[in-house]
């Protein structure tokens, strides 16, 4: 399965496969026989049979999950939306290639494959207050990115990125799908000044003054408002759910673009959990329009997939109690 | 260093070891180098250099915790205060040393060495209504049981427990501790019905009346209104600090246990974080009275010291970003 237009990306979104109801059942079944008071552990037993049910399996492992980090540069920075250089993004690039990055750091910690994905970053999106981001072809190649950077073998995706100037974006999107002014959705990112934080502020209503026409449908918001990194995002979300891969959603970027796929179509995030909400508060924001509620809080806004990674292990936690407990029959233990 | 009554356990606490300020002064120093904008990867920022200092290593590593069950039986599960019989407690005893436990899974996810310690579990505690839970040779015992549980190599700490009946004591331990009556602290636990609920309460205001002489000296409080658990959790996380192993707090009872040392000598529980808050009410009271904002809110109430084995995933996150990283300088990355 894949796609060559818009119009065929949002037929697959049209038509995308549902969870395992009997390996949910299933699933269900056994956490009620599980050597624990009921609903002892909380949300981790709401994510063990979530998980199982994407998998088809009611006694899940999660042993193969892929990062896929996705690296774009955006017109918008030459009005001076970021704290960083545009430069950053390429080297920063170079710095997931040689292992010294936050998100290799939590890679390995939690036993994942990461694969990194830079997105032309010698032509950056177009400036968005004066024109569309991309053509459709741009935005169409940037969906197959992702589409195609998803390993079907995986059993877990956490999808991040990196793009100077792509809260900017996030907030243009997120302020496109959800309603409200600029504001609203407009943060200090990776921490930009007060003077910083207005000139954000008025691109993102420059560029929903200039795409008014498009505001109701998501992917010409992608398409507009949104970035190549962005778009990967989106595509690879919608690809894993081909393949019945869960996903962890990281922060306030990826969960914007993929809001894209769930206002689109909702319930098209079903295979997704948020993996925390970040400190940008726009973040926040966007789960409760999405409603996900986040595993975890602790003030990260760093992007490249660094939430969803750190809670790889709270699912894995999940998941290892789940299928390798003892029930009270095998345990010999009271059932109270 | 030990002790052989509750005097010299008090002479321990009264004098201990503070955190080497020289490490967690280089370890700040080394976060505000690192490849990422400062202060976003939030609060494992934090943790990252509570952990340096704890452990004397401007860069440390995490890769020996320790994970310590106490198991305990209780006098006042004659009153009706669980939905378990106290035969429960030795069987999930044997559950965990066949591995079949929710903390074997999680130990198991996270690396942990797991040591389980059954305290005279066919002499449960006396009923705290009557008259003091333990003797001073008793409480002394099973303080010593937890101080002489703590693997010296180990470079962190997660005390759990397993006791019918002690979700009550730790309801006791805390309103004497920190004031308020009965019906703030006490909860369900494992799953009471609305009359558990009401002789829970009951035991506890009674035991708190029985005992009101005591009510300002905290190791008297845990040695007529605790248990041998909390008792052993308690000497072990006082070892800890001894050893300079940082240690994780689990949930309700294990906080209780904790706060008799924090009520004793402010400070003694620096070297400890939150790994959880339950759901448990009163567990969140307990935090607050501490000082301790928890890691994870996942509304987990199992015990075993779940809850702080789930948080080991987030610290050893914390902890290889921080010593695994580039630094800007060495990465070519503009610092913005």
């Amino acid at each position: 399965m894949t796609f060559t237009t818009l119009a065929e990306f949002r037929a697959i979104l049209n038509d995308l496969p549902a969870a395992d109801a009997a390996a949910r059942a299933g699933a269900e079944a056994r956490n009620g026989q599980l050597t624990k008071p009921p609903g002892a552990l909380g949300r981790l037993e709401d994510l063990a049979i979530w998980y199982a049910g994407w998998r088809g399996d009611a006694q899940p492992s999660l042993t193969a999950p892929q990062i896929i980090i996705f690296a774009g540069n955006h017109g918008i920075c030459a009005q001076g939306v970021s704290a960083f250089p545009p430069e950053v993004t390429e080297q920063m690039v170079m710095n997931f290639q040689h292992g010294g990055a936050a998100i290799n750091q939590l890679a390995k910690t939690f036993g994942a494959k990461m694969d990194v994905h830079a997105l032309s970053l010698d032509t950056p999106t177009k400036d968005f207050t004066v024109e569309p981001a991309m053509s459709e072809a741009e935005v169409v190649t940037a969906l197959l990115a992702g589409w195609n950077a998803v390993d079907p073998t995986a059993d877990l995706l956490v999808t991040g990125e990196m793009g100077i100037g792509n809260t900017t974006s996030a907030a243009a999107i997120a302020a496109a799908l959800f309603g409200g002014v600029a504001g609203d959705w407009t943060g200090r990112g990776t921490g930009v000044d007060d003077a910083g934080l207005a000139v954000k502020t008025r691109v993102v209503a420059d560029g929903l003054a200039r795409h008014v026409d498009v505001l109701d449908d998501p992917l010409q918001v992608l398409r507009c408002l949104g970035g190549r990194e962005l778009a990967a995002m989106a595509g690879a979300i919608a690809r894993a759910r081909i393949l019945r891969i869960p996903v962890i959603l990281d922060g306030f970027i990826c969960s914007a673009a993929a809001s894209v796929l769930e206002v689109t179509v909702t319930g098209a995030l079903d295979h997704a959990v948020a993996g925390h909400v970040s400190a940008e508060a726009a973040h926040g924001m966007i789960l409760k329009n999405i409603g996900k509620a986040p595993l975890l809080a602790l003030d990260m806004r760093l992007g490249e997939g660094s939430g969803g990674a750190l809670a790889i292990g709270v699912l894995k936690g999940a998941i290892a109690c789940h299928s390798g407990m003892s029930t009270f029959a095998e345990a010999g233990v009271a059932a109270g």
